[in-house]
């Protein structure tokens, strides 16, 4: 069983060895910054209860796996996603548990991770970087989220939020700001490109206002995509560097904002003047779908061998 | 049999089981960007010859570790180090193992890794981050290099170069500068460090004379002390982020230049608005001695299990 809380939805599915999420059991449940506790942990508690209820006769539960919006700690087995602020160390793992104990066979994992890792894992067993035992899974979407395999297992971290390359520091620093105004998502994420076309003077509203002025070569739309498709470049290349990196993959909405986006990603690294081994990492189209992340969380039961 | 290789120096020695160098095993040799392939592989030749000949009757080599500057290529096992010129795709761990054959049993590994690399093993070895399963070791020196411990694990990365902190991006880019002009190298290392006080006017030139300037209390001194400190905090941050790191160790001849050094990274560190996951780390002096680039060679053998 695959459960996945974000800061919109709770979904949960059944998912099968082979990554195929089962015909019927998926469910979804909206979310949001004014949820109550209560009415969040009632959303997971009827998503859990339909996915199970489509588990066929004779088939076993192997396990359950959880993919959160962040922070989570692994250590309590609580989240805290950023978004969902009446939970604030919420015990979401003992929540699950509980609720699949009366069909998960005794010793069953029940394992949480943040949605970023769980994507990552995803990734790597059924998507674009399969078979690759170093490597980058990045979304660039409302904000920027990864996840990262290393030596051929999943990295968590101390506290399970390895993975925020979000929140890292790229060079390009607006003058009087502080250095922590330029991270990666500030910089590239959907919402904060068109922050930041507005700013120049564009006058479109969305992400797709913006896809169709790069199309009509909008001069400010154009330099805007740019800025951030080399500003990932830019972290892909820092990130590389310090981790030396086989492939990185790319997926989440913003990232098809042009057709060229990873084509903009790919020059921004390969003219990065850094090491040559820096340069050799492939950058990749995500080989996931919409179903990324309840197929993620299925991961950390079926692909558990390779938890870090 | 440890060895390290290094852009000045070459060195060789033997190291027992708990990390201590054996007495009189240890050699040195010079080497430099002007030395020729022959003169290095000669170098190497000498101080291995030296360090095998002090094996005392009855002991047994159990292997040999190669630390080296880098990059280097783990797959094809050569090196080709930025400052010693004649080598590129120099095998030298292919040299080693020739150099040891006659004394090493069938079957004893001969291991290369990166110098930063090595150095964070024996830094979880016998050093400051014991214990710890997310680490990362830092140098602040001539230059800026590390090597990371994640899952309970020595990351090697790809090729080797997994650990290289001194080539990623800082939010501090010189106006008119091209991104990578702000790596954490270019702003905290010692001799950039010496370069930027000395643009804002300072007479000083070199690190000493920093070190002293910042005793004394001199405006630019502390200025540029304190701004390779914030930078190094920066990375710490970033880097934290993306690996949610326990420790990070702090060595090397520059992070001495004030008794405070570590002191100003923490509160670079505490004040960064990053998730509260990435201010837990605990940054520490490195607990290695100048004996640390061997003892990091030895530990690719005595801690062979946790090599990535």
């Amino acid at each position: 069983m695959a459960v996945d809380v974000g800061g919109t939805k709770v979904e949960a599915a059944l998912v099968a060895s082979d990554g195929a999420l089962l015909d019927g059991s998926r469910d979804r449940r909206p979310t949001g910054a004014g949820s109550t506790s209560d009415e969040l942990a009632e959303a997971v508690r009827a998503v859990v209860a339909h996915a199970l209820a489509a588990l066929p006769d004779g088939d076993t539960l192997v396990g359950a796996g959880i993919g959160s919006a962040g922070p989570v700690d692994l250590v309590h087995g609580t989240v805290s996603p950023i978004n969902l602020h009446a939970w604030r160390g919420y015990p979401l793992r003992e929540q699950v548990a509980a609720l699949a104990a009366s069909v998960l066979p005794d010793a069953a994992p029940v394992t949480l991770r943040l949605d970023g890792v769980s994507l990552a894992l995803a990734e790597h067993w059924v998507g674009a970087t399969q078979g690759v035992d170093n490597a980058l899974a990045i979304t660039v979407s409302t904000g920027v989220g990864g996840g990262l395999i290393v030596n051929g297992r999943l990295l968590s971290g101390g506290t399970g939020n390895a993975g925020h390359i979000g929140q890292i520091q790229i060079a390009d620093r607006p003058a009087g700001e502080s250095a922590w105004a330029a991270t990666l998502e500030v910089i590239a994420s959907g919402p904060n490109v068109v922050a930041w076309a507005r700013e120049q003077g564009w006058q479109g509203e969305r992400g797709e206002d913006l896809a169709a002025g790069y199309v009509a070569g909008d001069e400010i739309a154009v330099a805007a995509v740019r800025r951030s498709a080399n500003a990932v470049g830019e972290a892909v290349s820092s990130v590389t560097t310090l981790l030396d990196l086989d492939v990185v993959a790319i997926g989440g909405g913003f990232s098809r904002v042009s057709d060229d986006y990873l084509d903009l990603v790919r020059a921004s690294v390969q003219e990065a003047p850094v090491n040559e081994y820096a340069r050799r990492v492939r950058v990749v189209r995500s080989g996931l779908s919409d179903e990324s992340p309840l197929v993620g969380a299925a991961a950390l039961v079926w692909q558990a061998d390779l938890l870090g």
